[in-house]
């Protein structure tokens, strides 16, 4: 999925490529500020970053994405009423704390809008805010309130830098992709998938351009963009009350052709769905699914969905294991499920380029295993070694590749195709989500 | 759901409880025999038991539902034939292999039952074959048929308990379930959820009863009691493609109350439901969900599945953490995906009876989260404690307690209710299905 893929001799070299592709669009700046708070329900102090992304002049031109989640975050809930807002002005977002039904969360969010816009002479309405963190807890209205005249002083327009690390919290890195159309720019940057700090669960992307394209054209394409980026992946099938994806215009450059500005959105956004993956907590291994000849697109995505959560094959993915009964088997409950009438007498799958299942029965032999095995082991980003305490933790560099397991399903019923990327499921995953708090 | 949650002060205190339940009713047999053989498709020898349960007369009256994975095993296709056939015989059952999509599959089987009911004095279409192991090797036929003679040789009257024992690999324990209905008796034995022997995945379940109850009624009886037991549990949300619940009646008692058996039998089937979980892969916690006021049974069973298939939920109950957070994230993601026009505005949520959500938004202080922590230990199976070489092994004792981890959901729309039994997310689980083959 990624442009290209990647290959880095060390984390030095992996952040200087980040740093590469940071400089921020005409028109934006960003800044943020980070300061200690204490939680009404918890019994010691934590920290929270705050990280703004100004425009120098409100846009009309900007577009948003946010979770289907039934029982979503209060900025999620005020995001959706500033997307009939005549413009916007800057993107506020905090850490920490996801404000989500919490008491009072809608006001605590419109309290700190009307703060900010006093400082930045726009009206509340032409303010995004967006939290990420613990679900339940309600936001340290004061502290952010006393920290936003800090982070309005920290502007820059040089790089998106700042904010790509403001944005993260415990993410192994920040995580920024770019791409140039004409003689202007698209810059997105991303939150890592889950909860890499305990109780914390959310992705945040947000995808600034300076190139002008109308409110109604950059909503449909980042609608189309979304479908087959951020929606086609899965780290651990569990959906955020949070999730937030935010484009936005500047409108500083001309966009010289509309259609390569959607493929380059579109490319954008599937760089940095694959980096939220390749960030999920505790992958080892990113797994990429390419369905071909479906019925549907819909079912051909729904297979390759099937197979990244199915949690027997991610864990023998995380084992080196290939264990294809186990895919065998997430195809087959899904048909059987949802998609009985499917003709699965032509289904054919490969791993890793290799052959293992047709006609019908599987095609095994030794010789395919050790092939098998070796791509594997070829796809593992961090090497995973039992400590001497029993906790596991995750691995504290940058990736050193984005090599992928790859799977191939041709279901042998029809034109559609889809891809989908997902991760392994490993102790690194357990215990970043049950050995930590109690 | 279990008809008494029972403690045991020791593994031989749990042994003798379930020998007390394992008096065959009239008319059956059981038989066991076990042997190594040398698998095709792996370099070292490998370990079958082969168990037999026969009639002392052919009976019209037997059931057998199956699993809904679009690529089943061989045996589940021979099956489905055998629900045609006038009378059955007999149930082979191997374990080890599963017969599942390998070359030649529903021939081997086949052939086994014949040369099974030239030993019994059988037709072949009165054995029913039952196989669960590693998916995508084929059945050892000759080593299978070699042993046969001496299966049915070990055939006795007395107890299901060696027929318990022989279905299961490497379960923790074998599972007996039983209830009484007037002079008659409906006797119950499961094969754990899973993976518990790498590569391994089925759930087997075979039903005996001498009470006399027409095929019709039989079949009606058991499609019930599997609607509200064995599919409203979760394990891991994968499907087996070898899933078997077989029911069989000897006819030798009457029935003096048709609706008293069907009650029987359901208990039976949620006990043996409830084991199955109880003894999933590495589950420390069993979750029960009662959810209440839906709008619909389906719509009550699939946010009760949601939640106990949901990882983050999972993962914190394994480490006694009440982050009931993740509890509303599930309930949301499965709403707002599949049921986006319920309203949520009356929902309430309590966990160990302690109410944590309501009007909206949570009802949380740290005396609530102390007593929430302390019904997360009390319903832990086995004290999980990071091993010094860092590889997770299940615990090997027969469980302590059925108490489980209560959660109640109320959504507050209509007048449906479902329970749905699922576990934890361990480091055992990653252990058992990532650790151990390559």
């Amino acid at each position: 999925m990624a442009s290209t893929a990647l290959t880095f001799p060390n984390r030095a070299a992996h952040r200087a490529w980040l740093i590469s592709q940071a400089q921020l669009p005409l028109g934006f700046r960003v800044g943020t500020s980070r300061f200690e708070f204490m939680p009404r329900e918890a019994p010691k102090p934590a920290k929270m970053t705050l990280t703004l992304i100004a425009l120098d002049q409100p846009t009309p031109d900007f577009a948003a994405m946010f979770t289907r989640n039934a029982l979503p975050g209060a900025p999620i809930i005020v995001g959706r009423q500033r997307l009939n807002e005549a413009t916007l002005g800057a993107v506020i977002v905090n850490n920490k704390v996801s404000n989500v039904c919490a008491p009072g969360g809608v006001e605590a969010s419109e309290k700190i809008c009307a703060r900010l816009a006093n400082l930045l002479k726009l009206k509340p309405g032409q303010i995004l805010p967006s939290s990420t963190g613990v679900i339940g807890w309600g936001l340290p209205v004061e502290a952010i309130m006393e920290a936003l005249p800090q982070t309005s002083a920290t502007l820059t327009s040089e790089s998106i830098l700042p904010a790509a690390e403001g944005i993260v919290t415990t993410d192994l890195y920040p995580k920024i992709r770019r791409a140039n159309v004409g003689s202007g720019s698209i810059v997105g940057i991303a939150k890592g998938a889950g909860m890499i700090e305990p109780n914390m669960a959310t992705m945040l992307v947000y995808v600034l351009t300076d190139l002008k394209i109308p409110r109604a054209a950059l909503r449909a394409a980042l609608h189309r963009a979304v479908e087959t980026s951020f929606n086609t992946i899965s780290v651990d099938s569990d959906t955020s009350t949070s999730d937030t994806v935010a484009l936005i215009s500047s409108g500083r450059v001309p966009c010289p052709d509309l259609a390569a500005f959607e493929a380059a959105l579109t490319q954008v956004c599937r760089d940095l769905a694959e980096d939220v993956v390749r960030n999920g907590e505790g992958v080892r291994h990113v797994i990429r699914v390419a369905v071909s000849t479906a019925a549907t697109t819909e079912l051909a995505r729904a297979i390759g969905k099937a197979i990244v959560n199915a949690p027997l094959f991610k864990c023998a993915v995380a084992g080196n294991d290939p264990n294809v009964g186990r895919l065998v088997q997430a195809i087959g409950k899904y048909i059987g499920a949802y998609a009985p009438e499917t003709d699965l007498a032509r289904l054919r799958l490969r791993l890793g380029g290799i052959e293992i299942f047709s006609g019908g029965v599987f095609q095994l032999n030794p010789e395919k295993e050790t092939a098998l095995v070796a791509h594997l082991r070829g796809a593992e980003l961090y090497a995973s070694a039992p400590p001497k305490d029993g906790v596991f933790s995750a691995a504290i560099d940058y990736p050193p590749h984005e090599r992928c397991v790859e799977i191939e399903v041709e279901i042998g019923n029809g034109k559609a195709s889809a891809i989908v990327i997902g991760g392994d499921l490993t102790h690194e995953y357990v215990s970043e989500n049950a050995d930590y708090r109690s």
